[in-house]
């Protein structure tokens, strides 16, 4: 009966930074609508907002009730979703905004960074059938006792994915400021591509190794529901926004890509440290004696790589994030009794270079290609991790910008259209 | 078995206005509960914060839709519930915040202006029994219809008062940026002096010409339902606020003021405007043929007087608010053809001054004081309007704090004690 394709638009924080903007976001929807199709959009707060409020959280406690916080900071979302319902109004559209409890949509009862369960989506398919167009604040749901959570930073993206699956949606659109993804950063390599499609597998890799375009759950809940995600740029002025003429990278299943690039991107993150504790025993359980306490103490440790001197004695050297860095090194002071290491050196002048393509599984040599790159500029590789689809390697951070643009060129990325 | 007194205690924009105030109303909340009270706790928006969110709507739209407008505004008491909360709570109190739709506290679905209908006060009863404060973010509510509800400007006096009623406190104590209701406006008359205890009625007829300490409607709630209101100043470090020992004034029943002034307070309002529709027939139905279209239009008509002239016609003049004037005249010129009046002039160079008094029910002579002392200073009186416990003129604005000093001194109300 009703063919209308549904779509779910997402925007974020600066492209709802003032006033202006927010009627500028009010045509890209009605655009949309005037294309024939059913509209639910998804708000992040005014950036600078959120900003605001966490800093009042944090002025009065250093320990917070994250249930005050989350109460506290929903309300950026709920303002920009009103705002936004109003300038869609003015554009002669019927429109009301949703906050997370009206929905509802119910997430766990982990607060700041809860997990959705379910969303009433029946209340949104209504309103979309009697014209309306939605305007959900995102960011946000609502407990089981009762009380406002939230979904961490960059959750508004969770949200749209979420509503986008439940609502059977044939595409989120995601509004930022960068027009999609591309094959590197592109204020490094001016050679770099943007890409028109991308799997949900290479987005997450590039998305957890520092291409900050999407949150990393977002990503993973788009692969477990096969919602298709476009990232695009509210600042641009493209065509028609339907199928066909995309001007954004689209993010979907590995069966939608014809041409699997060997490697799709290259990417870097410079929140990284580096840890080496040295002159360990080498005996079995000496990993577990190190990395279970700071498990506990939930620190994230990403490579590990272990050498033996042959002396009896062992090292680890590990990385984690510079945010974890001084409690990891609390954490392994407590600990040294019962570690018995000789000493610890930590780094954080480093860098992570990750090279992510979906066709690595099929295509031997990719990583001997990244180091000989790096090789022949005398970069010095000081841990290597891989998985199925990525390889990283861990250099000294002021190699970043040369690493980043020999591995662009080395992989046949500079071109325009890469095989 | 429970025999702890109840409070209310209500804080306003200023009290709340930072984070260094929103400490210092933490402390002022924890002095009460350790003297061995029950608290709950009434906030506005941080001050300022709801002037810019109704900025933003007026921005968007001339005539927004007032669901979204609530949905909007009544997030400034959102973050000022939380905060407190988190403040109290760095206290060693136990506290949480709750907004008006977690409650509920439910009203009727006049969006902007909304009326109380409930409070399923059920949850903070056991809340406060299990040793938590409530934080309360007044002026809103939540409709039938789900939708967030707001009870307009200053509508969280009203929220305190319905709370504390629903609650059967012992008291409402409303903190502000004033410590009391005092004899006239301390800026005008220096002798003015702070009134221990008033009547509902006298403070209904102070709010509505001018003292603009409580909102009307709270007032009206706490005479309905006999809630003891105190205004209190947040920025005055007074002694324990136990009963006896009240730094405020103490707005209560009739029966709990002994001596009953003739003259309370002198009050003026500068937000009115006459209007004078001359040379109109003198007919019956004229009153009607000029009145009930501006009703209709929602224009507040204050004072009236008729006056013919003897020669068939009659000049009808009223007053109205300073921002209602333009629709009236609107009105009045549509309405030309059915009044029939010669002309019409307008003077928004007016100020009310009224004397306001509960034992005027049984003292003669109010009115006539009131005359004479103007007359004396050659002070033209334009317009007289007079209640069982009021007595209203309007003259022309500059001689505003004249005549409120004269007046002032007339009725004795200068002195240490007035009997």
């Amino acid at each position: 009966m009703n063919t209308k394709p549904r779509i779910v638009m997402k925007f974020g924080g600066t492209s709802v930074a003032d006033l202006d903007r927010i009627r500028t976001v009010a045509q890209k929807v009605k655009k949309q609508v005037m294309a024939g199709c059913e509209v639910a959009v998804v708000v992040s707060a005014m950036s600078g907002e959120t900003n605001r409020l966490v800093g009042y959280c944090n002025s009065l406690a250093k320990l917070y009730d994250p249930q005050e916080y989350d109460s506290i900071v929903a309300t950026g979302e709920q303002v920009t979703s009103g705002l936004l319902a109003i300038a869609l109004q003015e554009l002669g559209l019927k429109s009301r905004s949703w906050q997370g409890w009206q929905i509802p949509l119910k997430t766990d009862h982990a607060y700041g960074k809860a997990r959705i369960e379910t969303i009433e989506s029946s209340v949104l398919v209504d309103s979309m059938q009697n014209g309306y167009v939605p305007v959900i604040a995102g960011f946000q749901g609502i407990s089981e006792e009762g009380r406002i959570t939230t979904l961490g930073r960059g959750g508004s993206d969770t949200s749209a994915v979420a509503l986008a699956a439940s609502l059977s949606a044939s595409r989120c659109d995601i509004y930022t400021d960068v027009d999609g993804i591309y094959t590197t950063d592109p204020r490094i390599v001016p050679e770099a591509r943007r890409l028109e499609k991308i799997t949900y597998e290479e987005m997450l890799e590039l998305a957890s190794v520092g291409a900050k375009v999407l949150q990393t759950r977002s990503v993973e809940l788009a692969m477990k529901e096969k919602v298709r995600v476009q990232v695009l740029s509210s600042f641009v002025e493209g065509p028609a926004p339907m199928e066909g003429e995309l001007p954004g990278s689209l993010v979907v299943d590995e069966e939608e890509v014809m041409e699997k690039e060997k490697v799709t991107g290259i990417a870097y993150s410079r929140d990284e440290a580096k840890i080496s504790v040295r002159n360990v025993p080498d005996r079995p359980g000496v990993a577990a004696a190190i990395f279970v306490p700071l498990a506990q103490a939930n620190v994230n440790v990403d490579m590990i790589v272990q050498s033996s001197g042959g002396d009896g004695l062992t090292n680890m050297v590990f990385t984690t994030s510079k945010t974890d860095l001084a409690r990891a090194i609390q954490i392994l002071e407590l600990e040294r009794g019962n570690i018995q290491y000789g000493e610890i050196v930590t780094d954080d002048s480093v860098v992570k270079i990750s090279v992510v393509g979906i066709g690595m599984r099929s295509h031997a040599g990719i990583a001997g290609t990244m180091f000989q790159t790096l090789s022949e500029r005398s970069i010095n590789v000081q841990v290597i991790s891989t998985s199925e689809i990525k390889v990283s390697v861990l250099i000294a951070a002021e190699y970043t910008e040369l690493a980043v643009r020999a591995l662009h060129k080395a992989y046949g990325l500079d071109m325009a259209q890469a095989g």
